[in-house]
């Protein structure tokens, strides 16, 4: 771990630096694939579902059998868990739900705004070892609440040709309508183009590799909408000694687990919390089985020691986390002024595990920076807002002449002359 | 004008079909002023400044005398028309500000969601024959409410190095922190990367040329977020015998005058209409100074007969207009249920003009399409939603176990361990 004491703020931007990705090499790869789907449908995405996952599918729609099948292999404390998980997402996202927004702007002049659902969205989930039955959770349940009407969900398949149960389980208890066994490159390009039997979609969300990250970038330029931008993982902790260190240590390291390039910063006001927690770290890395990763992540992760909160604050939000925990003696001081990150974990019984899973909130967040201009995914992510107007005789001689005015300085002739017209018809 | 009878459901995407543009030949361009931007700042945009705007500048920056100067120069009648628009806009708008969405999501598990505004925002409005500073009333107000602290505003000069002054007007008016006298890629890539006297921004609104259009793609791959993809403008009506003819060709011109490649598109169930329409356009047309742009728009425009109100609207719903008028005997039909539309305007006396001007509503909005899953830009836009939780000892213990069932599923042991730490210290 690189302890890192008092920074000068002209080294932040130095210390804050995220490993950038280049992506230009397989860009030809993500183009070719899918012009191929474009132009062949299924047996492009079959083509390249034996290429990739080694496996060849008579069919790549899930069958109401195999959905039966996988509830039978799930234990039922975990469908317990995963339906407690649900429950609370869904409380959260139901909430957000917002009233039609009408007002008369002058008199005569009504306008409103409106959200309504995107009609297809899309739901990549990675296959591999982690099945991430959970994100289906997090994508599937506001759609579901959103009222969007196609849910379709693309998984690739292992080598006999199957899913995990566990997202199967999950994408039919959260209200996916169609799920086909397609991964990768191939999955996001059905979304894209619609095959014979991937339905086309508005807009795709999910996590993925870069391959799949090259994707859903190139989808956006086909006229689909994406979740948002993606990024490695990421978790920034301040803390003081309000915090327990082996608490503190156990949420860095859930962070590292993620890959070697996970990144994981503790800012502290505290040179002891900072020691202690560095070696609570690799007292528990020990145990862990995915510890070879976290290895990784754990030497390029930084604990800065800062004089105080200010400076904390300031540097904090430069970097803009997209995982922010907090547990000091002044956490309200970090709650109502932190102006970028993702989603904020407060106090010693608050870990990131919980955002991840089961407190509520959505664990698709902006990461790499973009807690400064992205919002995470929540319920309006599956809508859009729409604007109406009802102008009367009486708001149309309001606003009318302004409308002239400007149209006129702005030589727009045509613009002006459709409401000459409706003034003159009422002179 | 293309009349089409009655077209078979199968026609349909080829009848809406929108003319796409290339960009693959202006990208390489975009690129390299980019990368000179980012290496050599203001002098490259100086550079760049002298190419495209043909002036050498001392000073980019627009200064508080210019401003005043400005102010001189408009007559009051315009002043007043800009203040009524700004009014309603300003109205619309802050009636679109949410409270903070707090729930308990299980006892002890208290999640909220707050919206916090994009710190730094940077407007571009575009030079040329028709000053849009109509579009400054759309994008400042809004980031003012939203409380934007750095909003930039970048429009190029004109020959003698001069800013319309209704644009310096509106952009002092509605709160705009810093104006430049850069345009096209230059001021882009400026924004994006930031030069010694303009800021980097964290998000792009505004409209532009083609070469503005890519330069905001290519600005979304270093980290810069945009308003929304763009494309030709386009209205879509639906009338009938409800409707004043000239009123509609009115509108269907106002729409052309934009530009040659504008989409205008009327649907309607009344033959008679549709005949009345195409006459009226013929002779209003001949009356504008922006003829020859209205004419080539209105040689592509459609006018299509449909059987009744369900057909209408499924077509409707199909194309997803950027404006859709509905003027109709039965309007509540369409504006129920329309489900993608950028913004509709309602009745005889309800323009398009009046939404691109001074209803309240805003004119940036979703077009080719995008209005299936992009909503307009709205204070949203200009903020960003951000979620807080905070677990009591109680919370951790009610939803602590079914996370680690759900990570140790997952095969992510170190979440589960952040949370079997915390029930342990409380056992």
């Amino acid at each position: 771990m690189n302890k890192i004491y008092n920074p000068e703020r002209s080294e932040w931007a130095e210390i804050l630096k995220r490993p950038t990705q280049t992506v230009d090499d397989i860009e030809a790869t993500v183009t070719d694939i899918f012009k191929e789907v474009k132009e062949k449908g299924d047996t492009a995405v079959a083509k390249y579902t034996s290429i990739f996952d080694n496996v060849t599918l008579e069919s790549t729609a899930v069958t109401d059998t195999e959905i039966e099948e996988a509830q039978e292999l799930i234990s039922t404390e975990l469908k317990e868990a995963i339906q407690l998980a649900k429950g609370n997402i869904e409380r959260f996202h139901t909430a957000q739900k917002t009233e039609r927004v009408a007002v008369s702007t002058t008199e005569g002049v009504d306008c409103w705004q409106e959200k309504r659902p995107i009609q297809k969205v899309g739901l990549y989930i990675p296959g591999g070892t982690a099945p991430l039955f959970s994100t289906i959770l997090m994508l599937a349940t506001p759609a579901n609440i959103a009222g969007c009407k196609e849910i379709v969900l693309c998984t690739p398949p292992d080598k006999d040709g199957k899913v995990n149960p566990a997202i199967l389980y999950t994408a039919k208890l959260s209200g996916v309508t169609k799920i086909f066994k397609v991964g990768g490159i191939q999955a996001i390009a059905a979304m894209t183009f619609g095959t014979e039997t991937v339905p086309q979609v508005y807009k795709i969300f999910g996590p993925g590799n870069q391959f799949v990250t090259v994707a859903k970038q190139l989808a956006t330029k086909h006229g689909v909408a994406i979740d948002m931008p993606a990024g490695p993982s990421e978790l920034l902790v301040v803390a003081d000694d309000a915090a327990q260190a082996s608490f503190v240590a156990s949420d860095l390291l859930s962070q590292a687990e993620h890959g070697v390039d996970s990144q994981v910063i503790l800012v502290s006001t505290s040179k002891d919390l900072i020691d202690e927690v560095e070696k609570e770290v690799e007292v528990q890395m020990s145990t862990l089985s995915r510890k070879r990763i976290a290895e990784k992540a754990i030497d390029n992760s930084k604990l800065i020691y800062v004089k105080d909160d200010e400076t904390a604050l300031a540097l904090i939000d430069e970097y803009g986390p997209e995982h922010f925990i907090v547990c000091t003696s002044n956490d309200d001081y970090y709650v109502d002024n932190i102006g970028n990150a993702g989603s904020v974990f407060i106090g010693n019984y608050t870990p990131e595990s919980a955002g991840d899973y089961a407190s509520g909130t959505n664990h698709t967040l902006p990461t790499n920076g973009y807690a400064k201009q992205y919002s995470g995914v929540n319920l309006d992510s599956f809508m859009k807002s729409m604007t109406f107007q009802k102008i009367s005789e009486t708001g149309i001689k309001n606003i009318g002449r302004a409308i002239e005015l400007m149209a006129e300085a702005e030589g727009l002739d045509a613009h002006k002359n459709a409401v000459t017209l409706r003034l003159n018809a009422l002179k």
